[in-house]
């Protein structure tokens, strides 16, 4: 299945005779090899001659190279520039610094800098507390990673990191009304790592981590958590779990089951697996086998090296399941795949339970493909925008820490992330739940403020906010 | 000599009856204990009544409360609220993050994150000089502090320090179009900082520090700009002597005399002093006395502990003369006071050679009020915004860093600051200098593309420059 995608767009401006005519045989010739037009823009007509942009998507990399090749075949056609959407995008960085108030005269200058400024800095000094008044602290997360394991292209450094980090900081502002700033250490040390969010955290008012590899990643949070008064929330587990969350319930309501009774096969047995496994046993879900590349983990298998696996062997599987994942998923209501591309074909789906509900998650081709789940599946979710029900932690991250700022919390709780999960799912209106609307879409404006509210009512009645 | 200051204006909220009489009465009950009033708007008449916000200046904080009780006690006036200006400015911090790009729908979403992001990720990966023109880093420096001197205030911390590096942002983007990012570290351990700037490089294209305490800045800087590639700058140090050096350039046209043949007299061992010294020296300035509390500086005496006055005990002072800060100033053409406030008097003004030059850059009081030197001195500056000839470091910073970023410069070079030096003294035309204007005003906008475009070039003769 071929789809044409904006992320493989490219941008073509071409020349030619302003007759009549050669649009029909631009668009004709780009339709040929299958190159999908959105906008087609004119940019000048000077000489007789007619400049136009034209937007057109492709399949993928090579085929949006062999549309530019069609169109230069065109007799008259001068290709003025053809350029890659997606980078034009990214050039020189996607977020920039806005200065709140207007710098225009002396007076202003004398009240946001020297003399002025030093009362204020004396007031913070007198009372800490009020930097997150008097601050960037008020309204400002840092989005971290060491580009350890960034989006399904593993260790690729902190460098490279960056376009990733940048992006969710224009998401944490777009729906969170949060300013986040991205920062990718070179370094990939756990102590390290530890170290430097404890030195920055006087800046922010919470640290999203993010793309840290398992098992560093739940070392670095859990020390951070220990040591910072700061929100510290790693967002590819934490985040993923809430909005796996929300999604199981809305499926459970569709197909009748209630937490306790369904028996749930996971795939993928990292840090997200395991944050996944925690929320849901805390939500009443008692049957989790999760499985590795070693099939089922059970308390018999060795993880000395491994505290993540070591968790979900003392923690899950209460009868000590041993098998590979096709045991664990035999007779199973559910399967959750955090794990890797193509593991599961459609004999491990027929020989789940009654009404299978499959979350394959895994980026950017999931365990299975939902063409291939759905005739036997009850209910199929994926990570990706291009099939129903995107599990996406855009759902969560934005509205989860709009509503830590708004409380100033000190830090994130359980019961905060089943307050977000319950948010979530109920923003799809029970009456409107179908196997292929099973969580908002990523642009419901409604979810972050919703998530918010949730997560800050919750701060308050645990007594982990600054106000409120 | 009082001054009515914006940094100790009040906005005042006032409800009386709408009658005509009472807005005559209220300026000049204001104007009876010398308020001085700026704007006064309506902001609704309702049931006879009207409500209107009053701006107002005052000497200092005690002068706007006097202020406050005089309205409050004219008849029939209520004061809705009283609030200073400057904290309400600061409030929740003075900076934010927007997004370059809109993200409207699921091509956008596609296009700025995944799975777009991941060809700019590998992009990046395979060419990391790239991290350049495709991430933030193409236009983004930190102000980072550890706010252990944070303008005349002292070791306040990372926390207090922070309206101070929010404000210098600002500046960046104001003056420069630079996108400054502040950074307030928890650690005032030197080799903690320097290794807390290393992780964080990758993220940045330059990095100002600011406020550190000297001689530890020294350490830091020298340690950076050794480990990385791209430009470290204490600002405090080199900025402020870039500054000094293009008012003493234009202030020697005026009197009439050369670097080599003048004799300066500087009051503060400090970095910033150290930095002066330096750049004075690079420049063809060859007698540099420097005092610290115990006087001249001079091979005599001991500076085991302390780098920076070694560094001026060997680097100044050829003649090894020893003596108080009187014996400097005798028959001296200069007086550079990077100190404290009050150090000097008329007599030592009186004692100095023909012409003086007096730069008493001590803040907020200078280490001689104008008032008492000009009618001994032929010019005189100081670091304050309300006398004529502000030595102010924004006249150099935001340019500077434009023009690093322009051409990514991997280092800062001590041709560079001199040619930041040339652009900033001519930024006064030779026929416009006067003993009061020696160097630009702070809102002179065309300052920091000059120093941009000098910096630049100097950048590329030095082959430091990655680009241009």
């Amino acid at each position: 299945m071929k789809h044409h995608s904006s992320s493989y767009s490219i941008l073509v401006r071409l020349r030619y005779a302003d007759t009549p005519g050669f649009l029909g045989r631009i668009t004709s010739a780009i339709g040929e090899v299958e190159g999908s037009i959105g906008s087609v823009d004119v940019v000048s007509v000077e000489n007789h001659e007619i400049t136009r942009d034209f937007t057109i998507s492709a399949y993928d990399l090579e085929h949006s190279e062999q549309i530019v090749q069609r169109i230069r075949a065109i007799e008259g056609v001068t290709v003025v520039s053809a350029e890659d959407r997606t980078f034009l995008l990214h050039k020189n960085g996607k977020i920039e610094i806005k200065c709140k108030i207007p710098l225009k005269d002396r007076d202003d200058l004398a009240m946001v800098y020297t003399p002025g400024v030093a009362r204020v800095c004396k007031a913070v000094e007198a009372d800490p507390e009020s930097a997150f008044s008097l601050t960037i602290r008020s309204n400002t997360v840092t989005v971290l990673s060491d580009g350890s394991a960034v989006l399904g292209l593993g260790n690729i450094g902190p460098k490279a990191a960056m376009p990733v980090m940048e992006g969710k900081c224009m998401l944490f502002k777009e729906f969170g009304g949060v300013d986040a700033f991205p920062l990718c250490l070179d370094t990939q040390d756990v102590e390290q790592i530890v170290r430097t969010c404890v030195y920055l955290a006087p800046t922010f008012g919470g640290i999203c981590l993010e793309d840290i590899s398992s098992p560093r990643c739940v070392a670095i949070e859990e020390q951070l958590i220990e040591l910072l008064d700061i929100p510290v929330f790693h967002d590819d587990q934490h985040g993923t779990a809430v909005v796996v969350a929300a999604a199981l319930q809305n499926s459970l309501k569709i197909v009748g089951k209630k937490p306790a009774d369904v028996r749930i096969a996971m795939s993928g047995a990292g840090a997200a697996g395991a944050a996944i496994a925690k929320l849901l046993k805390s939500m009443g879900y008692e049957q989790i086998l999760a499985c590795d590349r070693s099939g089922i983990i059970c308390r018999g298998r060795s993880f000395a090296d491994n505290p993540v696996k070591q968790w979900l062997a003392e923690k899950t599987n209460a009868e000590a399941v041993s098998g590979d994942l096709g045991t664990a998923l035999r007779g199973a209501d559910v399967f959750i795949g955090v794990s890797s591309a193509g593991l599961l074909n459609q004999e491990h789906i027929k020989s789940m339970g009654k009404s299978p509900i499959v979350f394959a998650l895994a980026n950017p081709v999931p365990e299975i493909l939902p063409e291939q789940a759905s005739p036997y599946a009850a209910i199929m979710a994926t990570g990706r925008s291009d099939y129903p029900n995107q599990i996406n932690n855009v759902l969560c991250f934005p509205g989860l820490f709009r509503g830590l700022l708004d409380v100033r919390a000190k830090r994130v709780t359980a019961s905060m992330k089943i307050a977000a999960v319950q948010a979530i799912a109920e923003s799809v209106p029970e009456e409107q739940l179908r196997p292929d609307f099973i969580v908002p879409s990523v642009f419901d404006r409604s979810v972050a403020p919703s998530v918010a509210r949730a997560v800050a009512q919750a701060a308050v009645e645990e007594g982990v906010a600054r106000i409120g």
